[in-house]
């Protein structure tokens, strides 16, 4: 699966999608920073968006079903300047109707950057636009 | 205030920042889709952590100090594929160290799309990089 | 409807449970509080829990169906040391298998003191004990 | 360190108090339950806040500092309506100003029943009452 869209544009890289551990990246440029130079937020909750909702989609469309992010809890506790975002996810629950996910965001000295508690709703897939 | 970086990457305009109420939009474009059709959930979290730290931080810089995501909490309620992304931000809290934002996504029919709460650190600047 | 089990345990006052705003109450007793004489974070939750899901009970019980937690996202602006605690609850998403609702609590002088964003699942309802 | 006020008044038991993890338990009783006769959710939040409030406190207090919530978000995954509730709260995050803990419920077959994030205020602490 590569990534299309939003994900595509701002540059994630997938690295690994299983149902139950899910891995992706991000090499930091300038589009991805605010304007007092550190990564934007909104990236970190981007990745975990795209990487999970990947993750789960993959697992699911065998079985004629989408999935589609429900709600994304982002803590920023380290800021990020330059290097690579290194993004893995655990899945925490695999219910009928949602899955849960917990993503851990670290820097290249691997120390945590951010977390994302991402809920993604297992669903029959949207009609393509 | 005009969007740098990320938020100019991805096309935010800024319409309102005041410290109580700031206001925002994005037209929606093939770029801020996921595969499926519909606006990636990191959007909806992108503009609430740009709008709401632009609005923080034209506040807080001329005491000195200088303002940065804490937490986000996006909610995805209703898929939208295409049209403007209209943003609202209402300050609830306007603490010494945080301030806390509900911000409230709606279509160009006015219905409600996402909600994200928002925690701004409000602290001494980062250094610029 | 009465508050029964935990909700009745505490002390919650329900005064209004409507579709689209419900409202409840908590005179604020020793038993409240935590160690340094403040309003325990779990008493918040546990009304914005509880007041949201009888609301919910209440308008879905009619079809069938039944309300249980999903997610409950609270955060504290303002520590309380007395008086009552006051929460108003609107609906901000009524959605098919989701309802989303926002808590605001406030103090005797109409302080904001903690926000809860609540999501109900509806669903059928968990057979009884 | 003995659980006080509402931990005391709902039966928390604290087995575990270290900077980096901690732990305590529930015995299920009818008062912790919600009318349709499974554990209400407030409760789990409530164990969250009190279990990473005292851990927290118990490793800054030697420092002149305290501890207060700042943001509790629970997902509730299993719905539980006996036996034992078991927490083990792991901390990501120890700064300056805030420090942030994962909790895990689990049920007495080790199925995850709870998580929540709890994000701890690190101050001066709070006058007692």
């Amino acid at each position: 699966m590569q990534p299309r869209g939003f994900d595509a544009f701002y540059g994630l890289e997938l690295l690994e999608l299983t149902p139950e551990l899910a891995r992706a990246q991000l090499v930091v440029a300038e589009e991805h920073k605010q304007p007092w130079g550190i990564v934007h937020g909104g990236v970190y909750a981007s990745i975990a968006e795209g990487l999970t909702s990947y993750a789960t989609a993959k697992a699911v469309i065998p079985d004629g079903k989408g999935a589609a992010g429900m709600a994304n809890q982002t803590s920023f506790l380290r800021p990020l300047s330059g290097g690579t975002i290194h993004a893995t996810a655990v899945r925490k629950h695999g219910g009928r109707t949602t899955w849960v996910w917990e993503v851990e965001f670290s820097d290249d000295q691997g120390r945590l950057c951010a977390l994302t508690r991402m809920t993604i709703a297992v669903r029959e897939p949207p009609a393509p636009a």
